[in-house]
């Protein structure tokens, strides 16, 4: 890599400007995505370079691979997916000054303006100019990527390789998890997809008093098992507002946080909780559907929160503290590791409900 | 009135077991409700008497008239009405110290069982046993009703007769707004009865920086000018959304008091919402009806709050000294005066829509 | 037992109005307690009559034996001692319904007068007019003790005895470490007596994510080992502040809970906080202390809680939901179970710094 | 003024890189401070260079003018003065786009480093490594000012210019009122100098029921008054805790906002503080002092908060609809604006305590 004036770079590298990566490139407006050579990207003011160590798969990657609405809306093609990574810094944009070359760091994903109100008033996660990694901008399905240093979160050590590599989902589920009180409560998560799933371990190594997971997926009601559920609760068989009841000397649910954007879920959600009770929404239905207020919300002084992203930074905080000290052990959600190179297969997993977390490793760092 | 052993009697009034009073009564499963002769109550162990001062009519005294289906599976006559008034404390029930004969108190209308769940951790206007006076049992509608102490909130005299006579629907205005930030904030009320009246003033006595006011009916809305609403809102002409964008300058407001019940509203409010705001929904849905979550409530980071009653006792508490304070003063609301012997009259105004908050006299007190 | 009218009692129970019990008194104004017959209590309206099984040993009874200058000032002898104690309802007094004749109870020792502003607005803990049992009326180290209905919590199977014995120092305990933030936070417990240890069990269940603890006695660290303190730091040999900046990777901790009342413990403690952290402060200091105001709180942001008590009665719930969740384990801290009949043994124990929780077994329930 | 090739500036305006500009110079270090000729400062990247409009004098000016221990230890002449001030925005550093030519900004004091453990979780004002604004950099005590661009807030038009130049401090008296609850409650504010004037101000205006202001100087106690203070008391005439206790019903104040320094104050502000109380203690005090932190925190529950700066942007929003709705109105503690040439005379009148908040006019600014 031939560093520039301004950009500070590892010494012994090669030039990354004169050659070209591999990458998972949405290539068109049709379903599926392409592997590719594009070139490395550089670091510009105020950014770092990553090589990129380990990369997640997200549902929302299998929703731009199949094309769906929301990404026609949304995509503008030519564009590196991937916006779950870790990665080694290996070169520093003009100001970059707090990180080093040689760093690992994991992947806020949002890019915001730190201008707008909700950037101003503490609420960047909802800033309103927000571009997300391999969504709007390129992202770390690939060789390298390039993010804003502000975006860089220092990992250590002792956080295993995977689990550094998916700490933006894993950020959302802190988020969730923290929007309300959970020390000593009895939460239940619905939906054991992989955000759901850290969910239960987030709950538990935060001090709920009790977790339960609820699904339809023997398969992810298994993995519910693993991460140590108090209790997995199949709603194709039992119902889920008795089943809490019970499991709450009566009482009711503290919270709930919910993963899934099931209808049925939510009002389910709600009416197990207790007065005065949280329910926590981060799953994204598919259509608008309707509540009885009077009954689920109103009435018991509920109180529902819209979740989205991670708060930027106090959630990485959180997650950093429960991963490093051990208190967090998120490794049995990820069910596969592999390469890159095999994108579509990840895709087809993820598609067939066959996996928790996915992790793909990229080119060349297999070893 | 004949002092028991146990309680403790103003000195000088008539024996009030040994004679009746007039009283209003739900008598039959069916609409409409009777001026009676009931017998005088008595002040049994841990409560009070009081000779009723004033009162208040709520909508919900309309649903039970009307006898509509809400009233049809609660209502079980006959039932002296009025869950808001004012009274003066004239006889006391064993084990009652603290408060003392000849004082004036307003009420809290739930009575509540102290030991649920919610009443143990803070929670007791959502108490599991609420058992409502005036709606599951007798009321203020007489010359004289009987409460349990803890429920009754002295009343200093610097606060008017008839404001003293509304602090239960007051305190639901004053909870709905302290359930979020008001400070410095900008906040619309989206629906001008009664509650939406008190829940502007409150807004601004509470330090809100701005309060914008909604409705359709012109009668309301110059209410809500009386009330020194920054702005109305006129939804049957206007946009609430770009309105309200306009107002704060396209910041979005910071919160909304849902007053209403009505869809539009609850769906423009979470629009008009900035990232990260707050609904605080207080009005009664008819049906159940659906949201757009994705876009209203979880890409905005929104919270919604479902409220009922008033925080026992803390929204007492604010309310007290909002009003003692000469902060808050909602006399622009109350537009009716009337004898209590004329009950049916209030409810004829009410279904018109030609009333603020009408307050009734009872027998005896015109003077 | 002869029930009243209004009372009732358990079937075939001997009638207690007719007999005496033993019982620990403070008998006189002057060093030491008495072992003496008195009368059985009798449960007024409101009130139950509990046949104590446990009773914990606190701090404050060795300030009551050595009538040490607190003791001369509060203490009315003849009273009997204990205010930490589980016990078996065999009476109930007019008005009690929620709680069977059978139910084991543990119990809050502050009895609240349910009417002054603190009572009024949630802080029941501070209220202005509290009597303490053991203290302002008649304790529980006895084979009775007759306690209001509302500070009786209902106590499930699951938990041991002995530790439904000491909820209410345990309430202590979750207490302070429920001031503040605990998820995924680095905290420190300053000061290893009972509520201490109690504290790094709480904090842990609670989901802090390392919790550490000090103090000078190796008696005492060696139970904070026991407690799985994530580290305990001897501040005779080392210094508390640059361990914790080492504990923490330099970046402070996020809350102390201040268990010694030591004033070197409070300035370190605030010295070792991250900017914006907490100290939440329990322990009792002998006599007031000067801060460096400036440095230690004002230029970093730092809160300070005064907490005293239990927060009525939601701390009684999260309590609840950790021990019957087997989230939290405290029988390492209770290093000592013994008849009350030896309850100087117990005193001398806690003057030598040789126990933990002295836990007391009240005559005939040996077995 | 000519641009660079990456900073725009306002067209017609003189070239100001060619010449030099006047300031109020910390020029050595001794007592006093120089007006001189200085060079115009650019506008780096990510900056704004201003054309200052109006700047504040703060009492710290008048320590560093005095070369008081902490400005010896702390300034490093020759230092540019000047932290309070509104300016127009006569160049835009690169990468600045939010921001355009000729708009006014008031400025956050605070350079942070966006890096740390405080920055990364909201609590950029306690950053470590805050640098100030005419105290570690050059300020607006000049013709020209160049200030990151995130620490410039857009004023608008309708906010007076004496006051947009102020709100800095201003700012110090938001943060401390909205460190806990203002509506509806009884509060104080102890020492009125300029930030205790403003938190009169900001205290009504945010919705307190009812604020008491407290000092020992007549003249700051009449300014507390054309402030609105509900009472003021003269602390060296009467007892601030019987009075608060008195004005308050005997309830106690729900808080105190601390501006003072003064040990006198900070135990009284405790000890008329109810139970569950706050102090929010912005007021820097000359050296450690005591407190009985048995009776004046523990016992009665109280919190307090230590202050420093503004949140970053929070307060400043909030600040900002206060002002821009004409809800606060600070005008009456703005006592004198004179040219900035007579920056010693502004000191001067500091020393005598004869002046609430001074504004100066700089050179070429006074038509």
């Amino acid at each position: 890599m031939t560093p520039t004036t301004a950009a500070t770079s590892a010494p012994g590298r090669p030039a990354t400007r004169t050659r070209t990566m591999k990458a998972v490139v949405k290539a068109a407006a049709a379903p599926g995505a392409e592997i590719r050579d594009v070139p490395v990207p550089t670091a510009g003011p105020g950014e770092v370079l990553l090589r990129v160590l380990r990369a997640g798969v997200c549902g929302t990657d299998l929703h731009i691979w199949s094309w769906d609405r929301w990404s026609q809306g949304r995509i503008q093609p030519p564009v590196t997916l991937g916006h779950e990574f870790v990665g080694e810094i290996v070169e520093r944009g003009a100001g970059v000054t707090n990180l080093a070359i040689g760093e690992r760091v994991s992947c806020e994903s949002h890019i915001v303006c730190h201008t707008c109100i909700g950037c101003r008033t503490g609420n960047a996660h909802v800033c309103e100019n927000t571009r997300i990694l391999g969504v709007d901008v390129n992202g770390g399905f690939a060789e390298y990527v390039a993010v804003p240093a502000v975006n860089a979160w220092r990992s250590p050590g002792n956080i295993p390789i995977e689990v550094a590599a998916v700490m933006e989902p894993l950020g959302n589920a802190v988020h969730t998890a923290f929007a309300g009180p959970i020390s000593g409560c009895n939460l239940a998560v619905t939906g054991c997809g992989p955000i759901g799933l850290f969910a239960i371990g987030v709950a538990k190594a935060a001090g709920a008093a009790r977790v339960f997971a609820s699904d339809i997926s023997p398969y992810r009601l298994d993995l519910a098992r693993k991460m140590k559920a108090d209790a997995v609760i199949d709603v194709s068989k039992e119902s889920f507002v008795e089943r809490c009841r019970e499991l709450t000397g009566r009482a009711g649910l503290d919270g709930v946080l919910e993963m899934s954007g099931n209808p049925t879920a939510v009002r389910d959600g709600l009416a197990a909780l207790r007065s005065g009770g949280r329910l926590s929404f981060l799953g994204l239905p598919k259509e608008p559907f309707d509540l009885d207020w009077n009954q689920l919300v109103i009435f018991k002084g509920a109180t529902i929160h819209g979740i989205i992203g991670r708060r930027m930074y106090e959630t990485w905080y959180q997650m950093h503290n429960l991963l490093s000290s051990g208190r967090l052990d998120i490794r049995p959600t990820i069910t596969h590791v592999m390469p890159m190179e095999r994108f579509d297969e990840a895709i087809d997993l993820l598609r067939a409900g066959k996996a928790g977390k996915v992790v793909l490793v990229p080119w060349g760092e297999e070893g």
